[in-house]
């Protein structure tokens, strides 16, 4: 059972009027509460041809490697929103870069966006949901425990754009197979 | 006031422990409800070099002039929302190409992305949202009457990449002066 969050009713699925798909609609009030997908946002910082990856605290994925990234919030750009997480999340600063790859993945409704970014210094450090930081060579990534598919494809392109000489924009989607 | 939608209670504005940022918390149920930006996604679709546009039926902006494009759902993917898009508001089928423009509006909570497209043929009319669809070439645009920022700037982007012979990506923000 769910409630409406601006009058506490109970709230139904429903196909509200000129609509297609059914929503969250409140009798009482009359609001429809849509839901929509999130963007998580993050950064392949990189440093002298090394990848700063993160091994991770939380779960899901507890464990295991991957780009600093997660929610944009409200009030900040997506660029601001990446450099954010890679402070929080890896305690390390950035010169942001042009984003470099957008992948939608509907069957959890997010979409994921990293930017190309550069770090300033080697003073990073863990954040709170980070277990370890490290810089690795592309021969020393530990593919099998990267902890996202979005992660994974955009560490590939990467390094394929880098051997190829020049950085594009990558926009994919994964889906349940 | 506002409720939880999980068990009715009041929620309270308040930072979460190992959180930076005020939420919506409940006290009884423990749920932090977050809010974060939403994804509007819409497409540049063109026709021998002429950009379809279509006339508002809704606020905000009533009577301007936008690109097809409206919220991301749930359950699809970037390019499928903005083809959908596209045939909700202006009754047009599009071939789907490459992402054109990222553009962060942090005071409105909002992500706009569009893509390029190719209308299929002529047979577009305006949906519920839309009181009229027209093709433009760029002399013809009607620049004061275009509803958003977002739109003019991909507008502006399109037909400037179109004269340099090469589209690109386009990732900027639009901020409160």
């Amino acid at each position: 059972m769910k409630f409406c969050s601006n009058c506490a009713a109970p709230v139904l699925r429903r196909v509200p009027p000129g609509d297609s798909l059914e929503r969250w609609v409140c009798d009482q009030c009359g609001e429809i509460h849509y839901q929509n997908p999130r963007l998580i946002v993050g950064t392949v910082p990189e440093f002298e041809g090394r990848i700063l990856l993160c091994r991770r605290a939380i779960e899901p994925r507890y464990g295991y490697w991957t780009l600093p990234a997660g929610f944009m919030e409200n009030d900040e750009t997506a660029a601001q929103a990446a450099a954010r997480e890679t402070l929080e999340e890896a305690g390390a600063r950035v010169e942001m870069g042009e984003p470099f790859s957008l992948i939608s993945v509907p069957h959890v409704n997010q979409v994921h966006l990293f930017y190309r970014a550069r770090l300033a210094d080697l003073n990073f450090n863990p954040g709170e949901e980070t277990l370890e930081v490290a810089l690795f060579e592309e021969p020393a990534v530990p593919w099998k425990d990267v902890a996202f598919r979005t992660v994974a494809n955009t560490l590939r392109h990467w390094f394929a754009d880098r051997k190829a000489g020049s950085f594009g924009f990558h926009a994919e989607d994964i889906t349940l197979r």
